[in-house]
């Protein structure tokens, strides 16, 4: 009821005011679907409204900062000026999901200055695009404003009602949640956080605090997703929801004294990111958040490579090995680490991850120690000089892992060094982790110091030419553009959460992951599994994937990344050697992607074709219930015949009862043609289509 | 009155319980003047007493801590084993006052286990010296107690009266306070640190809270002063006085969440350490601190040299110049700089220090910044491979400057490229900068993170054959004879202090550090001000040097720094060339030392050998009273002739009304000559006694 009051209330004064004031602005999305409304309103708050084909997405909500140096609440304004412009231009990503990206927006910049203290500037810049808009703030070079410290920010997305909401709770330091379910108003993160027994370190905000991206579905079928873009020398951005307005306030991750961002003007916030659609599809198929970051700061280009490995890493999560050398189980041995490089060049795997290779294992987990690892020192047992041209032999190279255990400065400390030993051995990719509370004592995962360290690992990667994905880190927001090096992050609950003993994970967990976490940019998902009850070496387990293989398989092509994983060991492939050869010819960077259908939480069917190639893949996953769908092949070409090698659930498959069932089946396919697709309960169906001649 | 029926009831309880109890201990000092006792109470609680020469100095005082990890007090204890042991060595230091220390003790190491948990262990260590005790704090190799965080230790003092006590007051950021002189019960420390306007960053802690070292005299003329030795890998401790019991208890420096200190066991505390005398003299003479510390941990020490040096640094202080090129007052420029050069080479100098050499001085002061040097970068003006090579072919070394504006992450990344550009260019010390909050943000410039930053800079300076002195660091405690490149410290209120406008320094100043600040080591205090109202560049000044001419040049032999300072300019040397010959001659390392007279905050007479000479040098100072005091030669050898050049106050000289007023006077003398010394009024002599044949 509020909210119609409040709907016309806007109406009102919109109209109300055109006759006296200038400060009223409209701005259309190319295709004119979004209509983004700004002013100052009497008391002088600046307001922003955006519309959607005719329906308001985002009621009237104001923006602003509360500093804390100078203390002053910036929140009143006069409008000084505003400058309107279009940009149209296609740019190509480094790797992607697609050759090309249209980045097509009406741009909207208004300068305000603060009512109370008038030598206080501050500029919003608006970008309105046919998927959606994005929104930063701008403090201009201003003497009067120089030196500043954010005590927060008060950006509001008033939303227009009680949508379906697919959230995590928020928490400074962890994003490895399971997704929760729900309308607006049954949001309960502190609930939903202490259910969570799997995750160590957590710190959680409030009842009614939730992270980005957040994922909502209005009553009338629009799809909205809330992020950022672009998170650069400031802190993550969580939200805050007031129940009875259904408005999301910004809530910045404090650091270690309670301010949210130290900034020198002039300077830009991140970008606020509203996509919007009535479509689902074009949820995950928009490059909104990718348009808006920076183009590539690293100008040569040619030594970054998409990458698929495996790894020494899954064994111990299941028990079959130790990190720690100790114990007499250690798995980063000379002779096991040389059976991965054996197995992955005998099946085309570009990298063998090696996890647990150097010393510090034995004492660091949950002791907040600064000092553990030295990123450079072997264990005894590791032969790493050896390995490494072992590996160059063979056409493969190590991945090298490094374990910060949350000691950011002891990490920076060693950065240097441990970066010319990779170098010296050839190698040229690294996995950092922040498992732990993080040192500098004080800061969060997700606070300002920390987002730059990810940004300042990245960069100092990229000036010795090695590539990073970073686990642990805070959330991706398509600063993958930027930094094509930064080729993946985790930050999200992970594949590897199907070995939790609790909440673990759930069937529909990775058809909402593509409408949240992917959002930002591609995950190191570690698909790949193909061993279901993991008691494989320790009988009291009970903890179980919870999808089917076929659904395995289809996930290298539902969860992009150029850095994929497969995740189990050779011996559990070896059992599949059939259906691993899916694994071994999907591609992982793509000239085009096809989200042929999708609705989060339920399902997601993409299909993409390889690089460089005549080659389709196309992946479809399921929820906890079975699912049957015709798929037409329209996207292929003209005249054309595709041997298709399909991965499908047997008959009989069920993620719970019966996982390992699957079936090939090899038939030609042509343009237009329609497939059937049937999915068993968790599970999903992958499919490589290879253009013959 | 309560300090009498304290000191019977300890008597009481001592004699009363010897008949059921092993757990008292009395432990002498090697001499027998000083008595240790230690014993459990009846409740359980630890207490140390301490007596010299039959008065108690130390009452019965707890020992213990607050844990935060595991969250627990260990108060009361269980005395499960002593061991007893006599230490007596001789030991040369590689720079220093002396050429050999006596090193004599008898230790007494107690194993306790708390009364309530039992399986935690916890062993105190006292050393007993004739000059005075140590005690420290082990956790031993333990299970149980692995991991621990400290919330606070629970160490007393607990005083035999209301002494008479030269203080600063406690902050987490600063030690350049001046001193207060005054009974212990007239202390208030926030008073103290509000009227310190010339401080830019305080952080005040309580009124009855000081720094150590703290120096005390009892009514009945005993001396004693409160300090702590080898502190590494744990905050600076500072001291809560409760004036009704005149009991000090240690007050650990919190981290930005308030927790003290992060240990791992085996694992020990720094000492506390208690000097005690009835001579102010043997105070000054007392090595215990050092003797407290570890040997060197550098092998080879033969890059390790004593050094005087001048610098491009006071002219900004002045106002001549300034340390940012912006404004066109750039001191640091190639030509300002040669000058230095020239003037350091033909009188002697090893080195010059260049302050304002590298961008970003423009923009840093006051605003918490991160990022603001990267100590390799020169200003446009500054040729620094011309200067070094130019400085190299006059036998002089430029001295780096590396100001970290307080970011210590900042300068911890840039550490070692700054280090290989010193080493480039043949440069083998540094002065390190803190100047400004500090970075890790929440952490204090005596916190545990900051401690241990100074000593990595210190060590890893040594791995690459770099000497330091640091300015604006936590308080010396005799680390510089395990890290004998660590040469000096600021620490306190330096020379510098003669330019600030409100406070600034006052004359008794020099004859209180000696008894404070330099019992932990020795301090880069830049005397050699020639120039003593220092309006010379800017007529509004009214701030001037508060002691007399020759004084500055006492200060050479009173205040013991193996790196020492000619603090003002050339221009200013230049004008008095005699007196400056005495900078010229004064050694800066030592084969003995004689403390000859000594009273805090009123006088202080040094005689030195210099090392591996015949030569002698004499420093007297006083304060603001005029002094005449007659100085028995009884030092010097037998059947030999010196040569002594004496500068003095001149017969007007008054360090308000005529402070460059001396004279110099050339006489011989011999063993046990009686030589009177007139001070002026803030005014010191300074002799050269050099031996003819």
């Amino acid at each position: 009821m509020k909210k119609i009051i409040l709907r016309y209330l806007w109406l009102f004064v919109f109209v109300a005011t055109t006759s006296f004031s200038q400060n009223i602005q409209t701005t259309f999305s190319p295709d004119k679907n979004i209509q983004l409304h700004t002013k100052i309103d009497a008391d002088g708050r600046f307001l922003y409204e955006v519309i959607y084909k005719n329906r308001i997405i985002i009621e009237p909500s104001s923006l602003g900062f509360k500093l804390n140096k100078p203390n002053v609440s910036l929140r009143y304004f006069e409008w000084m000026a505003h400058f309107e412009s279009t940009k149209d231009e296609i740019w190509s990503p480094v790797l992607g999901e697609v050759k090309s990206i249209k980045n097509h927006y009406n741009e909207l910049i208004i300068k305000l200055k603060d009512k109370q203290n008038p030598q206080y500037l501050l500029n919003i810049i608006f970008r309105v695009f046919n998927d959606g808009i994005g929104f930063r703030y701008e403090f201009p070079q201003n003497q009067a404003l120089k030196h500043l410290i954010i005590g927060e920010e008060l950006t509001e997305f008033n939303l227009s009602g009680n949508h379906k909401a697919f959230w995590i709770p928020g928490d400074y330091d962890t994003n490895e949640y399971l997704y929760n379910t729900s309308k607006l108003s049954d949001i309960n993160a502190i609930k939903a956080a202490k259910a969570e027994t799997d995750i160590a370190l957590q710190s959680i905000i409030g009842e009614n605090t939730v992270q980005s991206p957040l994922m909502m579905k209005t009553d009338d079928g629009i799809y909205l997703n809330i992020h950022e873009a672009a998170l650069i020398n400031y802190p993550v951005m969580h939200l805050d929801l007031d129940k009875k307005s259904f408005t999301l306030s910004s809530h910045l991750v404090p650091d270690a004294v309670g301010n949210k961002a130290y900034l020198q003007a002039p300077c830009t916030s991140p970008w606020r990111t509203i996509v919007v659609s009535d479509k689902a599809t074009d949820i995950l198929a928009s490059k909104l958040i990718l348009n808006l970051n920076e183009p590539s700061k690293i100008k040569d280009i040619s030594w970054i490579k998409p990458q698929k490995f495996i790894g020494m890493w899954w064994e111990m999560h299941v028990g079959k090995a130790t990190w720690q050398k100790e114990g007499g189980k250690h798995g980063a041995n000379t002779a096991n680490v040389k059976t991965y490089i054996d197995f992955a060049a005998q099946h085309g795997f570009d990298g063998v991850l090696v996890e647990g290779w150097n010393e510090g294992w034995e004492d660091w987990f949950g002791n907040w120690k600064e000092n553990v690892f030295d990123f450079v020192t072997p264990y005894s047992d590791y032969h790493l000089e050896y390995l490494t041209q072992y590996a160059q032999s063979k056409g493969v190279k190590l991945i090298m892992h490094h374990e910060t255990s949350g000691s950011a400065t002891n990490y920076e400390r060693h950065l240097d060094k441990a970066f010319e030993l990779m170098k010296k051995y050839g190698m040229n990719t690294v996995k950092t982790g922040y498992v732990g509370k993080i040192i500098p004592r004080g800061e969060h995962h997700d606070s300002q110091w920390m987002v730059n360290h990810y940004e300042r690992v990245a960069e100092k990667a990229a000036s010795y030419q090695i590539m990073v994905e970073a686990h642990e880190p805070a959330h991706p927001t398509g600063l993958h553009r930027t930094y094509p090096n930064w080729l993946a992050n985790e930050a999200a609950r992970g594949n590897e959460f199907n070995n939790a003993p609790h909440l673990g994970l759930v069937p529909e967990h990775e058809t909402i992951l593509p409408f949240t976490r992917l959002m930002g940019g591609p995950m190191d998902y570690t698909p790949g599994f193909f061993h279901f009850r993991l008691n494989q070496y320790d009988s009291t387990r009970t903890t179980r994937v919870k999808t089917t293989l076929a659904k395995q398989l289809a996930l290298y092509v539902t969860m992009y990344s150029p850095l994929q994983m497969a995740g189990d060991f050779p011996e559990n492939f070896e059992k599949h050697l059939d259906a691993f050869q899916f694994i071994k010819d999907v591609a992982v960077d793509w000239d085009d992607t096809k989200v042929l259908e999708a609705e989060p939480g339920d399902f997601v069917t993409i299909a993409r074709k390889a690089k460089n190639s005549n080659d389709w893949y196309l992946g479809a996953i399921t929820d906890e219930n079975a699912r049957t769908s015709s798929i037409k092949l329209d996207f292929l070409d003209n005249d054309s015949v595709y041997e298709a090698l399909i991965y499908q659930d047997g008959t009989t498959a069920d993620w719970h009862t019966n996982p390992e069932s699957y079936v090939i089946i090899r038939k030609n396919l042509k343009k237009n043609d329609l497939l059937t697709l049937t999915l068993a309960k968790g599970g999903g169906c992958a499919i490589s289509l290879k253009k013959l001649k």
